[in-house]
């Protein structure tokens, strides 16, 4: 069912010293800042030649990376995404497996303009994981 | 200097549910679990189509995992890998921007026989890296 690994997203607490690390010392190419105001973050895409990162960075008092960056000050893997081809499909199976989809159940329009949904990390090994339909 | 994403690391505490998970529900591509005593994990590799997840268990009293697995029982990521094509000129570059590499500083060899480095965390956003030469 799972295809792709689409992206890891990590949680920075200084976007702009993430991407200069990953630019700089690390050699990756980089993109400029995107804001996300329906997601409440800040992206900056990380292009490796098989898979992208995702640094995060909040955007407004309720995005949903303030509580994430509170627990975890130097940041951290937020999320992993990984690709499936019909995302209505996968829901119900998983829901038929007993996983919890967060939220409505319903899936939204992610950071690249595709469907998402996100599974409870307890029932995923501590892992939150993004499925996007591509 | 990075290049690809080499894999993501999961640790878990119960490695045959854990994979039974990805091959059933996820429907992705299982290996068998691998005993890699040199390391204190057992392993388990799944196969994406542009890179790989590996599920970490712990081997052994002095298991690098049981502190992560104490810490976060349901699991949790525990790193992520990028390849290079020279560990030896990455630690440098990397130790001359201030970031500190794991243990003595000189590679071992890694789960796939490779030269492997691990960089502190604090040094990389929260997040524990490690490079592969490849």
């Amino acid at each position: 069912m799972i295809g792709r690994l689409n992206h890891v997203a990590i949680a920075v607490p200084d976007l702009a010293a993430a991407s200069a690390q990953y630019a700089d010392t690390l050699g990756a190419k980089v993109g400029a800042p995107q804001d996300e105001p329906d997601h409440g973050v800040t992206v900056v895409f990380i292009e490796l030649p098989n898979t992208k990162i995702e640094l995060l960075y909040p955007l407004g008092d309720d995005s949903p990376i303030n509580g994430f960056l509170e627990k975890n000050p130097a940041g951290g893997i937020h999320h992993i995404c990984y690709e499936v081809e019909d995302i209505l499909a996968a829901r119900d199976k998983l829901k038929d497996s007993g996983a919890r989809v967060l939220g409505s159940g319903e899936p939204k329009i992610g950071a690249h303009g595709k469907p998402v949904l996100f599974l409870h990390p307890k029932d995923f090994n501590g892992t939150l994981v993004e499925l996007e339909q591509i």
